[in-house]
């Protein structure tokens, strides 16, 4: 190879960035996408392509990166991501290595463009009310899609609401949500939705303790009424839905539960779960109190729950539970009586939890300590079997001996949060303050797929900034991959054009397509329509989506053919038991009918399916002032209903461009007024 | 330069899809992408990045488009694109020449990551509503920014919401929605928001035809009963404002008002407007009568609106209108008797009409018909000054003679909807049926910038799939450039990954920085968000967005410091008129207070404000069951109120990952029952 002839003016500083620390260290500034000084050779590009990388200041990296993600019209990326949408309440897919955000899902926040809570999809939206108030956003935070034997299956994808403590489920045939459940015990989650291995379960682990049921409680009962929890939702694979009469919850002390992970293969039947606040701070800064974020982190050491769930699923069946706000708990002091709950301390304010592919080791990584610690799973078996106990907690939970439970500590950086794995015997972890992805070796069984010691680190790449999470495909599964890297930076500030004071996260993607310490940024992606918080990443051949509905007449909420559709040839209006049923078909580029007359205060059913089998015929269909719209896919059949109490003329039509004569698409619905006066003079 | 010496064996075929017509030709399917025997070489490239293109399968053109696009970490894209979020209800923010969404615009529909809806902008939304009747969506179509001297200047942008006719009003300074008006006369626009060539006005054209004030009226008497109309929106540039008060409508026929633009320069003063459905067809395909499809398309030609609106103006100042429903309204007869519409006979079914930078020229294309037709302003007003009337409509407007207004008629090919400018002398036509872009050249003034003969066909590039609109930075004002072209297609069909039966749009960006007949696709950007119809491309350093607000406490939708907004060390909870006033700040990494205390029933006055200096120090606020979440930018103040109805305990939180330690930035809620049985026992 020859070495770099062509010489650029312009080198990109790495720009340190370490908003509370000030701390950058240990991060080498050479990694940095652009900077001409490393090692991929450009020497003799063609001269078309030369002149644009003089005339755009790119390096020869910047080509290659270039090279590696750029994907032509019709080219089709291989690796699909699933990022949760944070406090826009949604799903984002984008695909890799182009990363372009394909499409976004909509789960608890009504989406006109999806038609979702504006005639479609309203009852599932209302399933998620609580106590009657409609809630119509979620603060999505980690997406799980559905496993089989440990490795993603590409069925469903489940994501929780921190905000209000629900869990949607979406069905990776027509990439919908299915079904939102509230969380009848709690208010506030975390830890979830995690799937068991073979997805039997889906954990919802919590975070902001309240008593159970979110009952009124005052701050200084907080150590007596105050709750934490971890719910497993049966989910009913034959149905795509989570089944709540076989779900039900464990009630845990009042820490701030925090992320879960399930054990795998070895481990699999165990559930380990952070936890912060194990100092039962209650704030109160305005009555001079530590506030909390001072007050959670007194002590050193908070507890990693280490949960024995086959038993627990044992002890629900066996009906050792009460019922709170009519819903199963397993009581703290059974867990504790039954063995199937004791901690391990951990190093103070942790984030993640990761299991190693094999199910061997779970990772953590106290926020405050440089390290992480490696836990191992045969050890801490063989501790809690030999009741190494060192101490309860105040509930009378046993705590192991950490050193017992120890396999490893490695020192990795500032503020580390969350870990993934590849296929080369490596983890990465993210380290938020200084901000940066670190690659260390991973020891025992992984020791002979890598030439490294076994837990040391590797390499470091800056990111862009402020780093949360991070995803690997299948970077937390049996059967991770190491193509590609994803950080997922909270903080853009100079990436991007200012759009204004609020500007979009930024998505980082690496190339861990290697061995050693370089792990090259190939492409920043603005993601300006929401915070994402944790995503998975799966190849695209392993989703089998659906091009259109199966049928004419599809509903999607039940998956099947709908008998109420209407059917090409019996469009009509019908009026029985004191409602106006309308019967209607969309195709390019009409409905039938286009004229709908009704009288002011008749309740309107609407049956609407879009004959369409074609790949992309779309059409829209909005009712004007009733705030309806919907995104009929081919073959799909939707149902709404309002009161006509506003009476007038109103043009309905396909909100879609769906053919060239989209304009044409349309039709009138004429509300009569009761009183004559109200009509067109 | 040397030809081609590597050769690749993946050449795409354009996929040819005509899906109404199966018509295809006139399209070179030499300058598709990927198409490895077009002219760019890359004869010795790096060993690198020729691994990486066999491995990738990329052409010695997808090399050189990768170049041209991709943008570095940190490098900032030089043109920004505003696109309408068609039944998203939003506006999208694209960057070029990335092609990376930077972010969403909350503009009709609540938007929770922006908290627009969820706290924010509650009051701004609700004034969008219908008689009372709330509206969470729109159908934004064309983006408009504001003008001074016929240029974009940056401030503000306008948008339309053709399924309820309301236009909204943006602030550019921190990409904020200030204002959403509903239009008291219609129920339906199309051709808006367009500006005046400095921002007086923004004009809103109608669509679908109603009754005035969408009163009901049978659709039997919609020759009698029913009206078309353009509103013109007085903006106030002080004040960031549409100022009703100085606002007025024109009646018109009940033809189905399309596409408006303002004349400029030369016809500075002037409003053209296109229509469809000057049949009046009235449908009825559930009686047998011809569809809509089919009944407004029998004659063979619409007529194109010409609107002396300096004179409208003079005439609404004059008080020569009436009112309905509030609304002042110059009469159809009023502007026949005072000169202010005629009409000229334009092909049938136009979409767009597009004035040439210099004011010259209007350009509109019957969309079933293969040409563009260029009507001569000079010769227009020529025609109006001589009374050239060939004939009166139904309702007594003049129609002009065609032939005298004609310049010329330029053949380009099937399904001609849209036209832009650019400064080499061309100008580019999408085609929806072929579908592709179709570069012809202009005469006039033009013919001496480009070496083509004035109206012939100069080029096209086929397109993936059904474009609709497409945009030219500044491609619709006196300063158009000619770097970039996106195509704004409405199928993509095959070019991404399947995201379930609903697919994304795609954008493609076309590289026109060049004459005569390749205009190379460089770009396919997935819009799997919403449905974009028109888009504006400007400059990026002719915008100048804040980087946070101005001051701590400032009141976005003001747009000035709010002095209810609390001060550091001024936090408290006030009891007062019955109401309990929250005073809070946030900074990283607390609220302050942390609890607060009320009883149910009490009526809640939250103000809280963001201390932060820093750029991109955003939190979020959220309150758990009450449907309420913020994005609070650095030094923004928000207020927000709700009925403690529902007791508990609710704990509240940032809902942006802030800092290392957002997790503890909370607090908790406590509503405490009226009924004592209520309480956590």
């Amino acid at each position: 190879m020859r070495r770099i002839s062509y010489k650029l003016a312009v080198v990109l500083t790495v720009t340190s960035l370490a908003l509370l620390s000030g701390c950058n260290k240990d991060v080498d500034a050479a990694k940095a996408p652009g900077d001409a000084s490393s090692s991929s050779t450009v020497g003799n590009t063609s001269p078309d392509v030369q002149a644009v990388m003089q005339e755009r200041g790119l390096t020869p990296d910047d080509l290659l990166a270039a090279a590696k993600t750029y994907t032509p019209s019709g080219k089709l990326d291989d690796h699909i991501m699933f990022a949760s949408g944070g406090h826009s309440g949604q799903i984002f897919v984008i695909g890799l290595p182009s990363m372009r955000m394909l499409r976004s899902i909509a789960v608890f926040t009504p989406e006109p463009w999806q038609g979702w809570g504006y005639g479609a999809g309203n009852d599932i939206l209302k399933e998620g009310d609580v106590n009657g108030k409609p809630l119509t956003w979620g603060d999505t935070h980690h997406p799980n899609l559905s496993e089989t034997d440990g490795a993603y299956d590409g069925q469903f994808l489940f994501v929780n609401d921190k905000a209000n403590a629900r869990v949607a489920v979406v069905d990776l045939r027509d990439f919908e949500t299915k079904q939102i459940i509230k969380n009848p015990i709690t208010m506030s989650d975390h830890g979830g939705a995690f799937v068991t291995p073979n997805t039997d379960y889906v954990i919802e682990g919590g975070q902001y303790a309240t008593p159970l049921g979110w009952k009124y409680a005052p701050i200084e009962e907080y150590k007596e009424k105050y709750r934490g929890m971890v719910t497993a939702w049966k989910f009913d694979r034959e149905k795509g839905r989570l089944d709540q009469a076989q779900s039900f919850a464990l009630e845990l002390p009042p820490y701030w539960q925090d992320l879960a992970s399930s054990g795998k293969k070895v481990s699999d039947g165990w559930i380990f779960m952070n936890s912060i606040n194990t100092e039962m701070a209650t704030g109160g800064v305005e009555d001079k109190k530590p506030p909390f974020e001072a007050g959670v982190s007194q002590r050193d050491m908070d507890y990693l729950h280490v949960i024995n769930f086959k038993k627990a699923a044992e002890l629900f069946k066996a009906g050792k539970f009460e019922k709170v706000n009519n819903f199963p708990v397993i009581r703290l002091q059974t867990l504790i009586d039954e063995g199937v709950l004791c901690f391990i301390p951990e190093p103070k304010s942790p984030h993640g939890v990761d299991v190693t592919p094999g199910g061997e080791y779970m990772i953590v990584s106290g926020k405050l300590d440089p390290h992480v610690t490696v836990f191992s799973f045969e050890k801490t078996l063989k501790a809690i079997t030999e009741k190494k106990y060192t101490s309860k907690d105040p509930y009378g939970v046993p705590v192991l001996d950490f050193d017992a439970c120890k396999e490893a500590q490695v020192e990795l950086g500032l503020g580390p949060l969350h870990t993934q794995f590849d296929d080369k015997g490596y983890a990465y972890t993210s380290l938020f303050l200084e901000p940066a992805v670190c690659r260390w070796s991973l020891g025992g069984a992984y020791a002979s797929k890598h030439p490294e010691a076994p837990w040391t680190v590797v390499g470091k790449t800056s990111v862009q900034y402020n780093i949360g999470h991070l995803s690997v495909p299948g970077g937390d599964t049996t059967e991770p991959s190491g193509k590609y890297l994803v950080a997922m930076n909270k903080w853009s500030i100079d990436r991007f054009f200012q759009t204004g004071p609020l500007l979009p996260q930024n998505f980082q993607l690496i190339d861990i397509n290697n061995t050693g310490e370089k792990m090259p940024v190939l492409y920043d992606l603005p993601i300006g329509v929401g915070e994402p918080h944790y995503a998975q990443i799966i190849k695209a051949d392993k989703l089998k989506p659906w091009k259109t509905y199966p049928q004419v007449g599809w509903n999607p909420e039940k998956q099947a053919i709908d008998p109420e559709s209407p059917k090409p040839g019996t469009e009509r209006i019908e009026r029985r038991n004191g409602e106006v049923h309308i019967y209607m078909t969309a195709v390019r580029s009409h409905f039938t009918p286009e004229h709908i007359n009704v009288t002011q205060g008749e309740k309107v059913v609407w049956h609407i399916v879009n004959l369409e089998r074609a790949i992309d015929a779309t059409h829209g269909f909005c009712v004007p002032a009733y705030n309806i719209n919907l995104s009929l896919e081919a073959g799909e059949y939707e149902k709404f209903e309002f009161v006509a109490d506003l009476p007038g003329t109103f043009p309905f039509y396909c909100t879609e461009f769906c053919s060239a004569l989209h304009l044409e698409m349309m039709g009138y619905l004429h509300i009569k007024p009761t009183d004559a006066t109200a009509a067109a003079k």
